[in-house]
This record gives structure tokens, C-alpha cells and sequence, in this order.
């Protein structure tokens, strides 16, 4: 009991450093950052911080183990759905729209920095190799269901949705009046487009494709 | 004459200068960058850096206003063809997979200042607003040439394609083995979808819409 509630306890921790951290990253910048500010941020001595977190770097770790974890879940749920297209649509929206300015920017940063830290590199994708991972898993959970087609490049798609999902966090980043909710209804058509049955691809020329 | 050689000459020391400038910044990031490396960089003193360029801003101004010209002058080319698919896929090709790493990373770079630099973040909104008028105008001038149709949501498609573009440079940025070349003939598909006649829109429920 007493151990759980330690547990705990240092969980919740790790969670407010992260979150201190990423209030610092969105500020300064993730290189601009010292580990200083973010032992002043999250209100803790740096000897009491380095107990949990000893590099940038690691915290980086503890943000992307974080969001993984987050993204995991919604996956997971989604797997249970029976409507494949709502749960897209409602992760895209997710994804999309509800994500906070400074989750987004932070991404835009992380981005930045793995060009020249290769550990920043690392941990990014790891997470990235598994979000890609689990959205063909749920394309192909979804054409054993029947809700669509398995004759489809899953890949391919795959590949499209995060480009789609990574230039919607730059545009959101970049234009100030960019609109991510706008965006949805064109996404789900294009979804719908790429995931289209077999016997509507091909066709004669002049046609979509 | 000797006055058009003088422009000349100031001209190339000016590209020179962003070259310089655009290596350091590959190297290190815009914001750990600065006048001094660039100066070391491009050969010359502060003194003469400073009589073309007053601070980093203002080289990135002219970063910005190199590339704008560059893609002003791939979209002038652009509006003489008469095969619009054809000439937007050359574009994106170019776009997607021949800009060279260095670009594409400068740009991540760019996108992240600018959110904590007002003066950044203008001057690229500034060629943002540009690239998507010119986008907008293509799609109309294709329509008047009869290539589509004009019941299309321009402004909504450009958006998109602007959101695939950029995210295609996420995905170079992030992700060592994308390959944006294999991107090409789905985005071509997806573009082909989306300025689809009207008179394939709509449609019985279960089709792509």
C-alpha cells in the first residue's frame, strides 16, 4: 500500500517535470532550454529533478513515452469500434484539431532539433515506427471486419494519412488562420477515396485515376 | 555599364551571403546561429556583411525572397502548358523530392522560429500567402482552359495541397527511409479525385463520398 502510493506519487512527479518542461520547451525552444528553467518551472532542485530526468534528452524520452502511451490508448479503444470510418474521423479530430498549440509546436521543435541530435532522431522515431505500425494494424483489423476492402496498399495509405496528419501540424504552426476543423470533411473524403472498394479503381481513362 | 556590373557584382555577394547563411543554419539551426559564423562562413568581414544584411532576419528576408522568386518563376512557367496535371505533378516532384535536405530542413527550422519570432514568422506567412494566391489563380486559369471544372471548392483544395506538401517535408524531415518519390502517384490520384468533374460529386451513399 504504502509502496503504491510511493508509486505513485513519483509518477505524478515525472508527470509535472514533463509538464513543466514542455510550458519551457514552448517558451524557448527545446535547444534554447536549460535544464535550470525547467527546474525552476516544475518549482524543484535540480538535485531532485536529475533523480528523475538526467538529460534534455531524457525528458524528450519521458515526453514521447507520454504521448505514445496516449496514442496507444486511443488506438486500443478504436480497435474495439465497429465503425471504422467514424473512429478515424473522430481520432483525425482529434489529432487534427484538438491538440494544443503548444503540443503542436512543440512537435515542430522536436522535428527541428532530431535533424541534429541524434538521440532527439531516435526517440522520435521509435514513436513514429509505431503510430505507422498501428494505423495498418487497424486498416487490416478493419478489411477483416469487412469494412473495407483488402485488396489496398496499407502502406501506401498509411504513408499519406501522416503526411496529411504531419502538414496539418505545419500549417497549423505556420498560418495563423488556418482552419484544422475545415479541413476534416476533405480528409474523410480522401480517406474514403483511398480506401475506395477494388472494383472502383482502375476504371477508363479520364476518370479519377 | 559599369553600374550594371557593380549590381552584379553586389548581387552574387548577396547570394553568397544566403548560401553561407543557409549552411550555417543547416549546421546549427537558425536561432544557435549567429552574424559572426555566417561571416566566417561567407569569407568577409562583419563590416561588409553588415552593408548587405543588418541581422539575421534580414538574411532570412532574403532567403525568403530568393525562393519566392524561384517558385514565382516555376508557377509563371507553369500557366504557358497546356496539360495542368501534368505540369502540377512536375511541380510537385520538384517540390516533394528535389529540394535538396538542406532546404527542407531550413524550412522545419524556419517554421519553429517563427513561432517565438514575430519577424520570421511574418516574412513566411508573407510567402505562405503568396505560394497559396498563386495555387488558387492556377486551379481558376485551368478552369477557364476548360482542364477542370469550375465547381470546385479552389480555395479548400489548395489548402490541401498545401497541407501535403508541407507534410511531405515533415515526413523528409522526420522519417530517414521516406521516400517522397513514392508519394508522387497517389498525391496525383488524390488531386485527380478532388478536381474531379462535378458530375461525379455526390453520389449514393457507400460510394467514396
Amino acid at each position: 500500500m504504502a509502496r503504491t502510493a510511493s508509486a505513485q506519487k513519483q509518477q505524478d512527479r515525472r508527470a509535472e517535470i514533463l509538464a513543466a518542461a514542455q510550458t519551457c520547451f514552448a517558451r524557448n525552444g527545446f535547444h534554447q532550454t536549460s535544464m535550470q528553467q525547467i527546474c525552476a518551472e516544475a518549482g524543484m532542485s535540480p538535485g531532485n529533478l536529475y533523480r528523475y530526468f538526467h538529460s534534455k534528452e531524457a525528458i524528450i524520452a519521458g515526453i514521447a513515452e507520454r504521448d505514445r502511451a496516449e496514442v496507444m490508448e486511443e488506438f486500443a479503444a478504436a480497435d474495439l469500434s465497429q465503425d471504422f470510418f467514424a473512429v478515424l474521423e473522430a481520432m483525425a479530430r482529434h489529432h487534427f484539431a484538438e491538440r494544443s498549440d503548444e503540443q503542436v509546436g512543440l512537435c515542430i521543435d522536436i522535428t527541428a532539433e532530431s535533424r541534429r541530435n541524434p538521440e532527439v532522431a531516435r526517440i522520435y522515431r521509435t514513436f513514429d515506427a509505431d503510430v505507422r505500425a498501428r494505423l495498418i494494424a487497424m486498416l487490416q483489423n478493419a478489411a477483416d471486419r469487412g469494412e473495407i476492402s483488402r485488396d489496398i496498399d496499407f502502406s501506401g495509405v498509411t504513408e499519406m494519412l501522416m503526411v496529411i496528419a504531419d502538414g496539418v501540424w505545419m500549417r497549423r504552426a505556420l498560418a495563423p488562420d488556418f482552419d484544422p476543423h475545415a479541413m476534416l470533411p476533405m480528409f474523410m473524403d480522401l480517406v474514403r477515396f483511398m480506401l475506395r472498394p477494388s472494383d472502383m479503381h482502375g476504371g477508363k481513362p479520364g476518370d479519377v485515376r
